[in-house]
C-alpha cells in the first residue's frame, strides 16, 4: 500500500501567521504532534481572549496519536495545550523548564491527570514509528530544542524557534555539530523558523543586553524598575546579576513574572545569592537606591503590573519621579501604540524611561538571515519547508533556500491544513485537512464565530437602536409603543430631536402597515428597520444596528 | 496694563500627541492661529472617523482673530479647517500648493466664501500687532515654510514640520541663512518639530529614494505598482522621473492621489513630459513592461486603491503575479498590522513586494537629532518650547535643548490648552484655556463622547442581551414575555440551553417582584440586570450589555 508508506507533515497552525504553532507528523498508523500554541486575536476579533488551532483532524485520529512533543515553553508553542487536553488526553514530552512552566498552567485549568515526560537535549525517544531526537538550541527562553524526527522514510529536522548565541547566558551554545552530523548523513526535509527572516545579518547575543543593564545600573542613583517578558529567564538572570553587582535587592511583580521566577528558581534555571530576592512587602525597609523591581507589562498590557504602576493603580508599588524605568522588550506588532502610551504616562510623572529606541535593552530570540543560512547549509536538506511566519516571511525564507542551492520544486510553502507527503525521494502537496482558528472568549471555546464578530463590529462602530412595540395578536393594532432606546449611538440628551423624529418615522411605518393590514411581523420589522436606517443615515451619516422587537398580546 | 503687553502662545493641539496641530498667538487685542490640523482616532475611539481640536477659546475670542497661517498642506496641519470655518470665518494665509490642496478640500465641504491669501517663502505679512515672515523649509510635501512671528515683544520662530535636505527634489534647500540671520539678531523663543527627536543622526535626502526607484525600475520586466502618500509630491515626481527614464507610461489610481497629481501639475509642482500620464482606461493599449501605476494605500487603508487591487476588488486594475509592488512608505504607528496584511495578500498572489524592510524605498520628512540641534544652534533662542510630539518626544527635545546650553528654567513643555506668557525678558506658564478632542463621526461633530464610547466598547467586547416584558400598568402582572434577544454574544443556535436558562432567570425575578408587589420599573429593571449578569458571568465568564425594557399596557 503506497499510501501508507508516505510520511505526512500537516501544519495545523503557524503558517501564514506568527503564533499558534502546531505541526502533525503522520506515518503509517502513528501520529506525533510538535507544539500546540495559541495566538492573540486580530483587531477584528472583538472581545476574543485568545485563538487556538482547530484540532478536528486530531480528534478524528486520536487513536493514532503517540505523543505531543514540545520545543520550548512559550505561549505560541504550548498555550493551547489545556484546551486540547480537555478533548484528547495525550502524553507530553518536553525539557524540564518547558514542562515546569506547563505544569503551572495545567494546574490553573484544573487538569491533573496528564502524563508529562521530561527529556533533555541529546536524548532520543521512540514513539511508534517515530524516533525523536532533541537538539539543543538558543532562544529567548532556556531549555529550547530542535527536533530530528526519523522514520523509515528518512530524517526531518524541525528547528523550533531558535537563534545562534555563541555566548549564551545559561545553558550552552546551540549544538551546531549535531546539525552538521545529521546534515552529513542526509536530511530529507528541513522545517525552519522564519520569524526574523526579513532581517539582515545576525541577531545579537543576549549577553549584549547585560552590558547595557550594568551600564545603566552603575549610573542610577535611585530605584530601578525593569519590565520584560516573564518567560525570558535569561533576561531576568541578567537583571538579577546587575542588581547583585550594584548591591540592590530584587522585588518581583506581576503574576506571570512571579510564576516564572518561582518555577525557574526551583528547577535551577535562575541563580542568585541568598537574600537577593525580597518580598514586595519588605520594600520599605530599603533605600530607593537599594532596589530593583522586575515586572511584567513590557507590551503595555492594560492589566499588567507596569501599567498599574504607571497609572498609580498598583496596590503595593508607587511611582517616584526619580525612578529609572527600563522597558527591556520590542513591541510585538500591534502593540506599538499601547507601549507608547505607557512610556508617555511614565515620562509625564517625571520618570526617566529607557526603551529600545534609546539603548540596547533588548535583543530578539529569533535567527536573522545569516543564521538561517548557516543552519540550512549545515543541514543540507533535500526538501525545504519554511515555518513560523506570515506569507511574506515564508516566501523570503523560500527565496533564501533557493539562493543556497535548493531547487525551486523542492521548496514548499504550505498553508495551515495542507499536507506535505514525503517518500524517500519525493515530496508533494497532498489532500488538505480541516484547520483554522477557534476563538476563546471567557469560558466559551468556539461559540464566537463570524456572525457574532460581525455584530460586535457593527455595534462597536455606530451602536444600537432598539425599537419595541406591543401589538395585538388579533388585529395587529398598536397597543403600546413604539419605544426607542439607543446605546453607543449619540448623546441622547443632545439629540432629543433626532430621537423624537425617529419615533415619528416608526409610527408612520406602523400606521401604514395597519392600513395595509400587514400582520406578518417579519415584514413589519423589516419595514421598520429600512425606514429608520434610511432616515438615520440621511440625517447623520451613521449606520447603527437597528433591532425592532414586537411583543404580541 | 502689564497683562496686555504679554505675548501668549496657546497650543490647542499637537502637544502630547502626533497630529491635530494648532497654535494660537495672542498679543494685545489680536490673535493669529498657526495651522489647524486633524488626527486619527485612538483605538478606544470606536467608530470615530477623525478627531479635531476643541476651538471654544477661538469662538469666544473670534473678534480678535486676524488670520490663520498655514505651514504646509498635510492633514495634521490643515485637516480641521473645514470644521472650524463652519463656526468662524477667518482669512487664511499659505503658500501656493498648500492653498491649492486646501481648495479641493473646501470644495468637498461646499465651503465657497473663504478668503485665501497666497504667500511665498521670503514674504512678510502684517496681521494686526503681528508681523509674520515665511521661511523656506524642506519636508515631505513641497512649499513648506517655517514662520518668524514678530511683535513688540520680540521674534518667535515656529519651525512647522521640517527636515534639512541639501539635495531636495524640487524647490530649494531650507533657508538656513535666514534662520542664522534671525538667530544673530536675537530670537525670543523657538517652537520646534519633535516628531523624529528619538532618532539619532540625520534624515536621508529624499533623493536617495529616487536612486532605489531607478535601480528597481531598471531590473523590472513587467508592470510596476508604487504605493505612497498622496501628498508626497516629491516622491511622485521621482516615480515619474524613473518611469520616463525607462520609457514607461504612468497611471494614477486612488481619489486623493488623483487630486494631488492634478493640483500639483496645474500649479507647476510636478513636471513630466507630454504623454507620460495616461488615463487608467488606456492601460490595455500598452504592454505590462511599459506601465507604472502610482496608487494610494501605503498604510493599508481598507478602502484604498492598493487594498482593492490586493483583494481583487479594484474595478479597473487586476493584479498579475509578475507585477512588482513597491510600498514607498513607513507604517504610521498603529498601522503595522494592516500593512502586513496587504503585503501578505500581495505575496500570496505571487507578486514580488518591496517594502521598507527590504530596500531604501522611504525616507522621513522630519528632522532627526542632529538636524534639530543645527536649527536650535542657528536660532539661539532665549526660550524653547518643543512642539509636535508625544510626551516622550517633547521631553527628549527639551533635554537636547538643555544640552545645547538653554537653562532648564527657560524650557517649557506645555500641554494642550496651557498658555506660555512672554515678555521681552521673561516667560512663564499662565492660566489654561479649554482644549481637547472633538470627535467627528459621520455628520456628527462632538455628539460622540465618553458615554457613547464606553457603550460601544462594552458592546464590542461581549455584545448585548435585550430583555423585553409587557406588564400591566394597574397591577404589575406580566402580560407578555419575557423575550430575550442577543446580538454579538453567542451563536444562539449552539447556545439554546443557555438562552432558555437565562429566560428562566428573568422569569424568576419577575415572579419574585410580583410577590413583593414591586411596581417601580427602575427597581425591576435593575433586579433583572443584576440577576442575569451574575448568571451569565457564572456560566460563561462574559459580561454582555444587558438592556431590560418594560412595555406598559
Amino acid at each position: 500500500m503506497a499510501k501508507a508508506n508516505k510520511l505526512k507533515i500537516i501544519p495545523l497552525g503557524g503558517l501564514g501567521e506568527i503564533g499558534k504553532n502546531i505541526t502533525v507528523f503522520e506515518y503509517k498508523e502513528d501520529i506525533i504532534i510538535v507544539d500546540c500554541g495559541m495566538t492573540f486575536p486580530e483587531d477584528e476579533m472583538l472581545g476574543v481572549d485568545i485563538v487556538i488551532p482547530d484540532i478536528t483532524y486530531l480528534i478524528k485520529n486520536k487513536d493514532k496519536i503517540k505523543g505531543l512533543i514540545l520545543t520550548h515553553g512559550h505561549e505560541d508553542h504550548v498555550g493551547a495545550i489545556p484546551y486540547v487536553l480537555k478533548k484528547i488526553n495525550i502524553p507530553i514530552y518536553g525539557t524540564k523548564l518547558t514542562l515546569g512552566l506547563l505544569s503551572t498552567k495545567l494546574k490553573e485549568h484544573n487538569l491533573g491527570d496528564v502524563e508529562l515526560n521530561t527529556v533533555k537535549a541529546g536524548d532520543t525517544i521512540r514513539l511508534g514509528e517515530f524516533q525523536v531526537e532533541f537538539i539543543r538550541t538558543n532562544h529567548s527562553i532556556p531549555d529550547s530544542v530542535a527536533l530530528a524526527i526519523t522514520t523509515n522514510i528518512g530524517t526531518i529536522i524541525h528547528t523550533g524557534d531558535f537563534k545562534i548565541d555563541y555566548t549564551p547566558i545559561s545553558g550552552e551554545v546551540i549544538d551546531l555539530n549535531r546539525f552538521a552530523e545529521l546534515g552529513s548523513r542526509g536530511v530529507l526535509a528541513l522545517l525552519s523558523d522564519s520569524t526574523n527572516v526579513t532581517r539582515r545579518g545576525y541577531t545579537m547575543s543576549e549577553r549584549s543586553v547585560g552590558d547595557t543593564f550594568k551600564d545603566l545600573f552603575s549610573k542610577a542613583d535611585s530605584r530601578i524598575i525593569v519590565a520584560t517578558f516573564a518567560s525570558n529567564v535569561h533576561r531576568v538572570q541578567q537583571i538579577i546579576d546587575a542588581a547583585e553587582l550594584y548591591d540592590r535587592k530584587v522585588v518581583v511583580s506581576g503574576r506571570s513574572m512571579v510564576n516564572t521566577v518561582t518555577v525557574a528558581t526551583e528547577l535551577g534555571y535562575l541563580r542568585m545569592e541568598e537574600g537577593t530576592l525580597i518580598d514586595i512587602n519588605e520594600m520599605n525597609r530599603y533605600r530607593k537606591d537599594e532596589l530593583v523591581i522586575i515586572t511584567t507589562g513590557s507590551q503595555g498590557e492594560p492589566m499588567s503590573a507596569l501599567t498599574r504602576i504607571a497609572f498609580s493603580e498598583h496596590r503595593k508599588i508607587e511611582l517616584f519621579p526619580d525612578d529609572l524605568v527600563i522597558i527591556s522588550a520590542s513591541p510585538i506588532p500591534g502593540n506599538e501604540k499601547t507601549i507608547s502610551r505607557i512610556i508617555n504616562k511614565l515620562i509625564e510623572s517625571g520618570t526617566r524611561v529607557v526603551y529600545e529606541d534609546l539603548a540596547e535593552v533588548h535583543v530578539s530570540g529569533h535567527a536573522c538571515q545569516e543564521e538561517l543560512k548557516l543552519i540550512h547549509t549545515l543541514v543540507k536538506p533535500k526538501f525545504f519547508m519554511p515555518v513560523h511566519g506570515e506569507q511574506r516571511h515564508l516566501k523570503m525564507h523560500a527565496d533564501i533556500s533557493h539562493s543556497l542551492g535548493t531547487p525551486k520544486e523542492n521548496i514548499f510553502i504550505l498553508e495551515n491544513g495542507q499536507t506535505l507527503e514525503l517518500t524517500k525521494n519525493t515530496a508533494n502537496i497532498g489532500p488538505s485537512v480541516q484547520a483554522g482558528n477557534i476563538l476563546v472568549d471567557g469560558l466559551g471555546v468556539g461559540d464566537v464565530g463570524n456572525i457574532v464578530l460581525r455584530d460586535r463590529k457593527h455595534l462597536s462602530e455606530d451602536g444600537l437602536i432598539v425599537v419595541v412595540v406591543t401589538m395585538s395578536k388579533q388585529d395587529g393594532a398598536v397597543i403600546a409603543g413604539p419605544d426607542i432606546i439607543s446605546r453607543g449611538f449619540v448623546y441622547v440628551r443632545e439629540s432629543e430631536d433626532l430621537m423624537e423624529e425617529a419615533r415619528c418615522v416608526v409610527k408612520k411605518v406602523l400606521s401604514e402597515c395597519e392600513k395595509k393590514k400587514i400582520t406578518d411581523w417579519a415584514t413589519l420589522k423589516s419595514n421598520i428597520r429600512e425606514s429608520l436606517r434610511d432616515y438615520i443615515y440621511e440625517k447623520i451619516k451613521r449606520n447603527p444596528m437597528i433591532l425592532p422587537i414586537i411583543m404580541e398580546v
